[in-house]
């Protein structure tokens, strides 16, 4: 019956951006899921969304997901495919070094356990926070991240220290033979080519509003406009 | 004395993407300044952020900067040019809505201040959380929000909220004439386009992680790979 809404075995080819798209596609399809028969259109998932129907039907014919004639879409399906493409079933473990701010908030995340990712323990530099306990995670000092590594395999190293100590705590992870280096830090890190490199950089976005804030304005350095 | 780094009132011309590296190289040159007479070749800054030396001659000519043959770019100018240029010495008011992990974490980041935006107030739902205070803001009632936008004009409004409120809040925004929405949010929001509306979805980098460490693995859903 559900056969048509699936290509068998069709390879799928899905763009990155496509890709970073698909968790906000995945919050208004829950935000709309009214049960087992409910259905959206390309038109509906578009307006919503505020983008072209035929990015729609192209990002969702990547993930092999095909909308039925008239009705479109199955609401419930398209969640299930989403969350198995993302691998949200497929727990991977997590370590995060920095508990400041960002890295606390981070460890409170508890929506991250649903999308597949644990972090499972954090590290600090700062003394005064290890043996503490975020959100039932507990911090230790970064000194003895190696023997952790030892006792658990994990797979993503968040890093949110500071700028200037971001390159050497990627360089601990990749001693430690990590796969993915998810990092918060304005710094970029230099990682060998195998090691999968996530930035989110949260200065960026405020670069980008300042400029725009500010670009009918004239700035001006030592008298004169830049 | 320092005319030959600068072209005079040479017009602007940079990109998007260079615009989100500038926080990058900032911090770079921030870690390497050692005062007055400090310089750094392209090369060393291409070798230092692992990216190719054309683009730093071509990013930071983008700001009207100019190396100077064989010593390179004065460091501390380097600073001073891209600092202006993103504005951080003219102040923009902030209002955080949703005074959670993220929201709170974004509170209490004082780098803000330095890159020219003061969070004034926070806001949230919940009654609980309102009347307290994150590092010296306090949290207001959501349903107070349009007293305190007619007591301050602020330009940023920061969203924090579940997917499921965002285009609630962010219609509160746009109807008080925000300037900028900063959406942490997965959901995407609706807004005139003369509103400046930026996304930093964490899900989207997360997705993209969990993708690449699951692209070898069969992605299954109902007996079908996907």
């Amino acid at each position: 019956m559900k056969k048509s809404i699936h290509k068998k075995n069709k390879k799928v080819s899905i763009s990155v951006p496509a890709i970073r798209r698909l968790p906000q596609y995945l919050s208004f399809f829950k935000s709309v899921n009214n049960g087992e028969n409910s259905f959206v259109t390309a038109l509906e998932i578009a307006t919503a969304l505020h983008v072209d129907p035929t990015q729609i039907t192209k990002d969702l014919s990547g993930i092999n997901v095909k909308g039925k004639t008239k009705v479109g879409y199955e609401i419930k399906e398209l969640i299930n495919v989403i969350e198995s493409f993302l691998g949200y079933q497929i727990k991977r473990k997590a370590f995060v070094i920095g508990a400041g701010n960002l890295g606390t908030a981070l460890m409170k995340f508890n929506e991250f356990h649903l999308e597949g990712m644990e972090i499972i323990k954090g590290f600090d530099i700062i003394t005064e926070k290890t043996g503490k306990e975020i959100n039932n995670i507990k911090i230790f000092s970064i000194d003895t991240i190696e023997e952790h590594f030892d006792k658990t395999p994990v797979d993503i190293g968040i890093i949110t220290v500071p700028a200037n100590e971001t390159q050497k705590i990627a360089n601990i992870l990749i001693k430690n033979n990590i796969k993915v280096i998810w990092n918060f830090s304005t710094m970029p890190i230099s990682a060998p080519t195998d090691i999968i490199v996530e930035n989110t950089c949260i200065d960026s976005s405020l670069a980008m509003i300042k400029w725009k804030l500010n670009k009918n304005m004239p700035l001006i350095y030592k008298n004169r406009i830049i």
